[in-house]
């Protein structure tokens, strides 16, 4: 997605460690008429797919998938990073490693909310080295449902998670792919 | 918002500790084209206020924010519940205390995302003893900005903190108000 490498060009920063900083417009102020936008360019790569349900985890990945949501008038379901006083009843539980704090958390999501009846569209903010991607579709085995894909708004491909969930033969479509990156460059792979 | 009782009738449930339970459509599974109805309302209500920003706490006020931004066409900034590896640089910073987990946590907003030009509409998914909206004021007073009002989907009006802020003059409007609510029954404000 053209606007969006141009966006990451303009607006992103490279911070120690190989993040990728896009507080501006996707992790700590939303640039809300771009998501939608992005969300509509999820909607059009996934047109044909029987998708029940869009599957995320808590937080940065709420609002991409809401936007693809609301353009394919879906219901989100989006994984909790810990147990809340709030969650009550059986749930699916994984735990996945994050990358970007250096630390292992568990994600639960409840069973009233997926069944083996959905076909399951799973969006997250990034894809690096393909972790959270993975638990979340622990998660829909668990559940006995179907992953029709997943799509990801910015994809380090240099980290190999989404090369390694392709060769898998999983569905694995990313808005932007970052190729390389450091402080002073920056280059996307040729979609 | 009828529409709003009507869905809290059906699928809310009232947990122990005065816990409304609306997972199904607003804390876990998000019914998105129902948040972007409820979006719409809020954006009905404030028409023709000069807002610039809609500023949120993660993670459940996230979706609303989000539906209410999508039709007035405005950035979200949302408040962090702790420093993370992502946010660098200066931050406004308040505490609030989570009536839910029962716990004091700290709420951070990059400086660079809220500056005294901004009116800003705080949005969230429930407001109960006002503590978090208290805290968004107080990270808005502290940027210098104004405050335009607040906008909850689920205000718990036996709880007494929407009904604290109007009394100091700041315009709180909710989508829908529990003046009671038991294990078997439920009633609303009048509005």
């Amino acid at each position: 997605m053209k606007s969006l490498e141009e966006k990451i060009l303009k607006e992103g920063t490279v911070l120690p460690g190989n993040i990728l900083k896009v507080a501006s417009f996707l992790n700590h102020q939303l640039d809300v008429d771009f998501i939608m936008e992005m969300g509509k360019e999820i909607a059009r790569i996934f047109k044909g797919e029987k998708i029940t349900k869009i599957l995320t985890v808590e937080t940065s990945g709420i609002a991409i998938a809401m936007g693809a949501a609301a353009q394919m008038h879906l219901p989100v379901v989006f994984a909790k990073k810990h147990k809340s006083g709030n969650l009550s009843g059986d749930m699916y539980k994984t735990v996945v490693h994050s990358y970007t704090h250096g630390v292992d958390y568990n994600i639960v999501v409840s069973c009233d909310f997926l069944s083996g009846d959905d076909k399951v569209l799973i969006i997250d903010d990034f894809l690096a080295n393909g972790k959270a991607l993975i638990g979340l579709i622990d998660i829909v085995n668990q559940a006995g449902a179907e992953v029709v894909g997943c799509s990801c708004a910015i994809e380090k491909g240099f980290q190999g998670g989404g090369d390694f969930l392709r060769a898998k033969g999983i569905r694995v479509e990313s808005l932007a792919i970052v190729e390389s990156m450091s402080d002073d460059s920056l280059t996307f792979r040729s979609m």
